[in-house]
């Protein structure tokens, strides 16, 4: 569609989950609350919108502080063509909502991360009770508002959509717990000067092979923010690394690095560069 | 208790899981089947089994090919003292387990590895029935032992111990789908001279760290066969890293090199030296 075209609708933003899970929260920070939003059940979904183009942009969780990389996001990067436009750092507060109090709960619901999240809270305080995993914390919510017994661990937006009281504030292990999204688009971001770049680098499963793809970044003094390994799932022991890096992928020594790791692994992709956001919250 | 006293009863290993989990059959694969074996529900307990003395071993699963790392296992090494005594590699075929044929059934159950594992087939076949997460491919087994509308993403052990039928068999994405297990005691092994090492990192959150740790390994010719990042869970964006290597602890390049190591780290830890073991199934 044309430039023209585009002025004439708003902005449309995919987000994983539906209204009031933490993704709706990281995408209404980036995009206000002027633009149409269209939740998605699955990640998967999240990126078929951006690439037909019945969203403008996707926003889809990649890592989180405490519990590590959304594999899943992970392994769409190596199917998708899609480009990384921004990141967003989002602090994530879990909350018990319940329409009983803490004794008369049975039952708990929530997404699988925010369990994890939870672990040690829930170990000391409900280790008892029956933990059902559910698509996100804003079902594991809904579930909450229907069934009187049933909690949900739950962030505060889902709590005033859905409108479950909360029994207990604050129940993530790691007060500074915060997630990491990102925006997925048709183009990366262009350069600011202070960017950050993503790239999926194969290796084949061989001696050395691993050092061998960090050496250019090293002889050109890149600074790695992250590195992060997943199965390529064609081979067994075959592995993806997805690597984040300071520097835009129109930077000089970044474009002669990627050259020279190209003749290193089997397969280097630029994921996308994108505007260095600031990781919250601090606590130093 | 002295090793006279160990003499006198059978061998306990607790394992992650119920009877009939993979990682029951990785343990049977391993120490047969005339000693003692400890379900555990929790893989926590497992490291707590064997931590109080109530278990000699405990196996519990690490990574998969297809789906990566088990978080939570690396997440005990990092509190644990317990080390690592040997690897195990055992191959992992899914089953779709029904007391109705494929068109009757209403809803899934698994572990959401195996959910993850077979999300190609599921997609293909059975994307519009509800999946529900439980604990083990083995408690999957006995809901559909229970319930005729239901179906468990399960193995063969699985199957026959629940007495479930197979309505569709190797169902996982990944033909050569394998899961690497590591048997936890009280000490690592002895060299053979064809040994494993797996050290876990704690790394700062500052720029060079990642390069600085990996150059020991570089200047001594250390193959490094894998490594994964966890989040340290005490502090945001301060990850620990899982680096497997080949060689034992007590050669002297690699005590050399972890010396090395240790003026570079932030913290440096030894999980264990163990007898390098096949990667199975080879399939070249």
């Amino acid at each position: 569609m044309s430039a023209t075209m585009a002025l004439q609708r708003p902005t449309r933003v995919a987000f994983f989950g539906q209204a009031g899970t933490f993704t709706h929260f990281a995408a209404r920070t980036k995009f206000g609350s002027s633009i149409e939003y269209l939740p998605h059940r699955d990640i998967r979904d999240v990126f078929l919108a951006v690439s037909r183009g019945r969203a403008d942009f996707g926003v889809v969780p990649i890592e989180n502080s405490t519990e590590g990389g959304v594999n899943q996001t992970l392994d769409m990067f190596a199917e998708s063509r899609l480009k990384i436009a921004s990141e967003i750092y989002a602090p994530i507060h879990h909350h018990l909502l319940s329409k009983s109090p803490l004794d008369k709960v049975r039952v708990i619901y929530s997404h699988p991360q925010p369990f994890a999240q939870c672990r040690n809270w829930l170990m000391g305080n409900l280790g008892h009770l029956d933990q059902r995993e559910v698509g996100s914390t804003a079902a594991a919510a809904e579930m909450a508002a229907k069934d009187p017994h049933a909690a949900a661990i739950a962030g505060r937006l889902a709590a005033e959509i859905y409108k479950v009281p909360i029994i207990a504030e604050h129940i993530e292990d790691s007060p500074d717990n915060t997630t990491r999204f990102f925006v997925v688009a048709e183009r990366m971001s262009d350069r600011t000067g202070k960017d950050k770049t993503s790239v999926l680098i194969s290796v084949k499963d061989e001696p050395g092979a691993l050092l061998r793809i960090l050496m250019p970044f090293q002889s050109h003094r890149i600074n790695l923010t992250r590195i992060e390994s997943r199965p390529s799932r064609r081979r067994a022991w075959e592995y993806h690394f997805f690597v984040d890096f300071e520097g835009h992928a129109t930077d000089e020594h970044i474009r002669v690095a990627l050259h020279e790791l190209d003749t290193h692994a089997k397969h280097v992709e630029v994921l996308g560069s994108y505007p260095a956001a600031e990781k919250l919250p601090t606590r130093k």
